[in-house]
């Protein structure tokens, strides 16, 4: 399942030994073709962890062979001695698999400023390697978990082909880029190019309109592979469809297990002049402190809402906004309208609707809400 | 004490009925002159409330006799009605004191989108004016509390001449201006142009500087009313001096107040290529909930200020980045340093200093901590 759905893939997920537990924590990703290749988008962060900083060079020529991942650490902020071990991890893995060390991904996720143990990371490669095979998405998914309480996973169907993915990540979720780990796989036949042109549309509308905690990460990664072992090419727009579906189902995995969440929080603009005015207006509530802690108590206060809305530069006009909470229109016209005790916030899907009433753009931004359980997860334990 | 420490100006606060406890919600102050100078900066958000509206009239001539203020509601998005509301109120006071309702400032804190009972305002207008003293600083600074536990109140003696001043404000504390509502009085002469530059000079690096929260406010107001009843002119230099102290001593009280808090965070960026990139990287650490969740469990989490350092457009090298915590340099070029286990923020003060080695300008940014009482307070009420 997930990476070795579409033909033309093994993976493997192993213990390493990283993770204090003895779980799984090393997994690898390998496209055997015929065809190799990728595309790949990485944190906007300008502080970038070693893996990040050599995956960089790696996708330039568009072509990737392989995908290693660890959780258990990750690797930023680590000196000369860290990037010398994200090296040899690649080069481990290009010897296993007799490819160049230039085609290999590689992807690190934790605590930043500690040193990954780098001889358990390369028996960790050496068991991965030996472990590969067509079933070992579901193994691989399970290997790139830190404080996911659940493995992301995901397949589409194409006419002929298929897209599979997994991701990891549970906070630390903001735009252009989550903390997240995320690997696509596909077995229809589609140019580095149009990939490149597929998965930057599929995150645009996904991933980097998750804003779970307004906190970027330096290690975020979304790599798409194709094998071309379909031996079919889809048109552009089919796959990007079918692309943005598998980023968008894993961006919503990624939202129900942010850590220590309450509640899922859909915030749509409406009536914006601009789509970019409709994310900015969306990001803004999603960023929210004091409107997230309303929703953790169940308290519809659009007041909030309204008082995020002004801190944008969106053309809208503060005399005549709109503000719905699950479907109930509490303000019309900036103005008090249904009566808020007859919102009811107590299920875990929650939809907050603005209307700027300035064009027909809009857009939908996802966020959670700010709880004492998220306090709890990330003042009690580093991460 | 407080806005009446300055000669020239008489102050009361009494319960109008607003608050449901019984206690003072309105206050009012009046300069008596003999000059009538003043300035005032507001909210930037473009969400504000009806008394912002009307003030923002008021001031445009220079001339502020008086300033009315309520707690108990934000008289914001609450239609015309909300309008109507602040104007009576204005004319009240000045049908009251024998002035025009263009000279009176008027200011209201509470929820957002419920409306002010107007007769108890306008009661609570007849029983200030017959309560007004030259004693009367103290119980006006006690009427504008929301959720603050103490009163905020400062004087700053010039040569001859004094500053007074009075804030509300425990939450929703964001840069260009938070949550708050601030009078200072100064019985210096100075005219309303160099009022102006002054107060301007002095809430850039105090109140601006606050982000308590990262949430900005939509009732924001800070006045500075001057009488001259002193006589005596005080070079710009040394008012602006004296100006900036007193804001500096009521933002840091705000601070300290700031609601559910733990820590008194200040965030000092060295090495700047400018002062607005060090304000610019100090205000993205502030608002890191990551970061802040971190100092609330006293950990010296400096992967969580490094990762907030790079979301900036700041001038620096990611490779080159100096953190410490508490004094102990836990990060050196970008590479673990001191061992953060000798970095003890158990106190309630947390400095954090980041030298981003491009330059000589630096800047102080301060914060809280993200707590589990925080939490609580802007889940469990409206506010």
């Amino acid at each position: 399942m997930s990476v070795t759905a579409p033909a033309g893939f093994v993976a493997a997920g192993v213990p390493a030994g990283l993770k204090s537990t003895g779980a799984k924590d090393l997994a690898l990703v390998v496209n055997e073709g015929p065809t190799h290749d990728s595309a790949t988008v990485f944190t906007a962060n300008r502080c970038k962890a070693n893996p990040v900083l050599w995956s960089q060079e790696v996708v330039k020529d568009g072509v990737v062979r392989a995908v290693v991942l660890n959780s258990g650490g990750a690797n930023c902020y680590t000196g000369p001695e860290g990037f010398q071990t994200t090296h040899a991890v690649a080069e481990r893995v290009a010897e296993r698999l007799g490819i160049g060390a230039g085609d290999v991904v590689v992807c690190s996720t934790g605590l930043i400023g500690l040193a990954n143990p780098r001889e358990h990371l390369l028996d960790g490669v050496d068991a991965a390697h030996a472990a590969l095979s067509a079933d070992g998405g579901a193994a691989a998914a399970e290997a790139i978990m830190t404080t996911d309480s659940v493995s992301k996973q995901v397949v589409v169907e194409g006419a002929g082909w298929r897209i599979g993915g997994m991701a990891k990540g549970a906070g630390m979720l903001a735009p252009q880029l989550a903390t997240m780990l995320v690997v696509l796989t596909t077995d229809a036949v589609v140019p580095a190019a149009d990939l490149d042109a597929a998965l930057r549309a599929a995150t645009r509308v996904s991933f980097d309109r998750l804003d779970s905690d307004g906190c970027m990460s330096t290690n975020d990664t979304v790599t798409l592979l194709a094998s071309g072992a379909s031996g079919i090419t889809p048109t552009l727009d089919d796959f990007t469809q079918a692309l943005t579906q598998a980023c968008t189902d894993l961006a919503m995995q990624l939202l129900k297990d942010a850590e220590g969440a309450d509640h899922e929080i859909a915030i749509t603009v409406l009536g914006a002049a601009s789509e970019d005015d409709a994310v900015e207006v969306g990001r803004s509530i999603a960023r929210s402190n004091l409107f997230k802690a309303a929703v953790f108590g169940n308290d519809p206060n659009w007041g909030r809402v309204l008082a995020s809305v002004g801190t944008t530069t969106a053309q809208f006009d503060p005399a005549d906004l709109d503000v719905a909470m699950n479907g109930v229109w509490v303000c019309r016209a900036s103005t008090p309208h249904a009566d808020p005790a007859t919102v009811d916030l107590t299920g875990r899907e929650v939809e907050v609707t603005v209307d700027l009433k300035s064009g027909d753009a809009r857009a939908t931004v996802w966020t959670n809400d700010l709880t004492h359980a998220y306090v709890h997860e990330n003042s009690a334990y580093s991460s």
